[in-house]
């Protein structure tokens, strides 16, 4: 048995694969591949309204925010956001809290005036900065709210006048959040939504239309709105795994019963870190991320030794982004508490050995 | 059995359902599913890279070009295109031949001076046009070099002292082109190279870094080449099916073999429909699409029946676009000729029954 702990494309429920496999010979029993149907079919119809509606469900979005599948990735977000809630002498406000919200910020400064409120760069972003305003006079405040790379997550949602934007590509699905409060939300599918290749926008419709801007027609919201995300040619399988997924989690008991195990699974191995003597954790304590944990160890000459165990005991991904060094264990939705355990017993094991 | 004459997302070979299906279970004997594995890991490098490989051989790409996988269809590339290729006081040169054309344009024209070179539209675009003159003072030519909806398909490569830009996005890998009279070549995967969710770009290096453009990095064809179209989490599925499906064509023959195989399709079907006294060709005959075959009835008040009874042999997709009306066949390099034999016959039943 395989333990995933890759950060991303990531671990997907067993019967999600096995759903998929299966569609790719015969989808719904149409004598089809899914990989071979129209996105204008209506068997393909009712897979995007159900992904959307499950969506709307899990995440109880409220009426006014309209609910896209896009391609392009997080990354593509970063320019797509300025695009369409930026005006041409605007200003935005933005959280440095790690890599991907200091990229989103660069690809901001293309479009307009970026405020930076905060920025834990010089601690190479271990913690989530909280002294800080936010701006009353910029277009949105964006923030990310789980730093993939350094295992930071923001759980209490800012204080914000002016609507927020946030970057969710890694704990989306994971815990409950209140979307209202948010102007709009994007993800890449690729942690606990799906397989990578489609993306998840949930946005406040009334923001849009402001900018002034002659948005190229792909990169503007309002026309996947129109299209019902059916603008041009989507991510057919992407979207049709996403839905799989989400009717799994459907079926668990929703956002309450995964953020329930999440914290159990979060839970279990901070505390083996905390209480190992090899181990201590990266990111501070008050900032630990859900999804994300880092690690490294007191000793850091034994690291190549316990990785290469890992290995051995058929754990994939544990090595830690280079930026941060050691280890990092992604604990998204579908790995299960057998996974973490499974780490936790080889830890303790290790610690025995080496004591 | 079903016949799948859909416009795209569309058929592929049944090998590579068959093993796109297995590698959703267990990619190559890792354990993992193709859809868990991550973006950087070793194995996926190897299918990018081969994917690659395969496309240069398979087109036989000069030296000096580069080839990209990227997301968003080749509607994004119609803002890409002059994103990376035309200063912001410059002029582009597009040939208008239906609507993709036509919508390629529009999205150029919010990015700087757009000449059109000619136009079909009178006629509802059901010919190429061919007596223009390709300006020498725009940045590039574009061009569409199969209609999809009108099934007009322009194999001459028109004279150029501009660089070329072609979206072949319905006869790419379908027959033989010179790549080295093409600046840029775009194509979204799902007709001849894969699943919907990737896009092929083979780029000219030498063309880029000339617009004197701040382009948001997703969109800046240089950092998806410098990364090896790892510059963000790509759609992996997709390019996986599209590797298997390059090596069943490389495995078949390459594009020799498959552009034999499409030429006696076609013309076994244009045949019958110019044979056939019920029928009639929607193009003009020297504009005819090897891809997508447009025809109509004689008498239109027999379409409806002529539809239901392909519907009830299996065979499907076969209603014409609504800007054309009557019967669209699809035939792209996946089709064999028992499908097209199939309607052949279908045509030639409907024809003795209503003499």
């Amino acid at each position: 048995m395989k333990h995933n702990f890759g950060a991303g494309p990531c671990i997907l429920p067993q019967e999600v694969f096995k759903e998929a496999s299966q569609a790719v010979i015969d989808f719904n029993n149409s004598g089809l591949s899914i990989l071979e149907i129209s996105h204008r079919s209506k068997a393909f119809e009712a897979v995007i309204e159900e992904a959307e509606s499950l969506v709307r469900d899990l995440l109880a979005v409220p009426n006014g925010y309209s609910i896209l599948f896009l391609q392009g990735g997080a990354s593509q977000q970063f320019a797509m956001v300025p695009m369409n809630l930026l005006p041409q002498t605007g200003k935005a406000a933005y959280l440095d809290s790690g890599t991907w919200a200091s990229k989103a910020l660069k690809e901001a400064q293309k479009f307009g005036t970026v405020q930076v409120v905060a920025s834990s760069k010089e601690a190479n972003y271990t913690y989530i900065p909280k002294e800080y305003d936010v701006p009353t006079d910029a277009s949105y405040f964006h923030y990310t709210s789980n730093n993939t790379i350094y295992g930071t997550e923001l759980f209490e949602t800012p204080k914000s006048s002016i609507p927020l934007v946030c970057d969710m590509s890694s704990d989306i699905l994971s815990r409950k959040i209140n979307v209202a409060d948010f102007g709009l939300i994007y993800a890449g599918a690729q942690k606990n939504m799906g397989p990578a290749g489609v993306t998840l926008v949930i946005v406040k419709d009334d923001l849009l239309g402001k900018t002034g801007r002659d948005i190229p027609a792909i990169f503007d919201y309002r026309k996947h709105i129109e299209a019902g995300s059916l603008y041009n040619t989507p991510a057919v399988f992407a979207i049709y795994v996403s839905l799989l997924n989400l009717r799994w989690l459907k079926a668990k008991g929703g956002i309450e019963e995964i953020e329930r195990e999440n914290i159990i699974k979060a839970r279990t191995l901070y505390d083996e870190i905390d209480r190992n003597p090899l181990f201590k954790g990266a990111a501070q304590a008050e900032d630990r991320s859900r999804m994300n944990v880092t690690f490294v160890m007191n000793n850091p000459e034994l690291e190549k030794t316990f990785l290469a165990l890992t290995e051995e005991r058929g754990m994939i991904g544990l090595k830690g982004h280079r930026s941060v060094g050691g280890f990092r264990a992604s604990i998204y939705n579908a790995l299960t508490i057998t996974s973490i355990n499974a780490l936790v017993d080889l830890m303790q094991e290790f610690a025995e050995k080496n004591a």
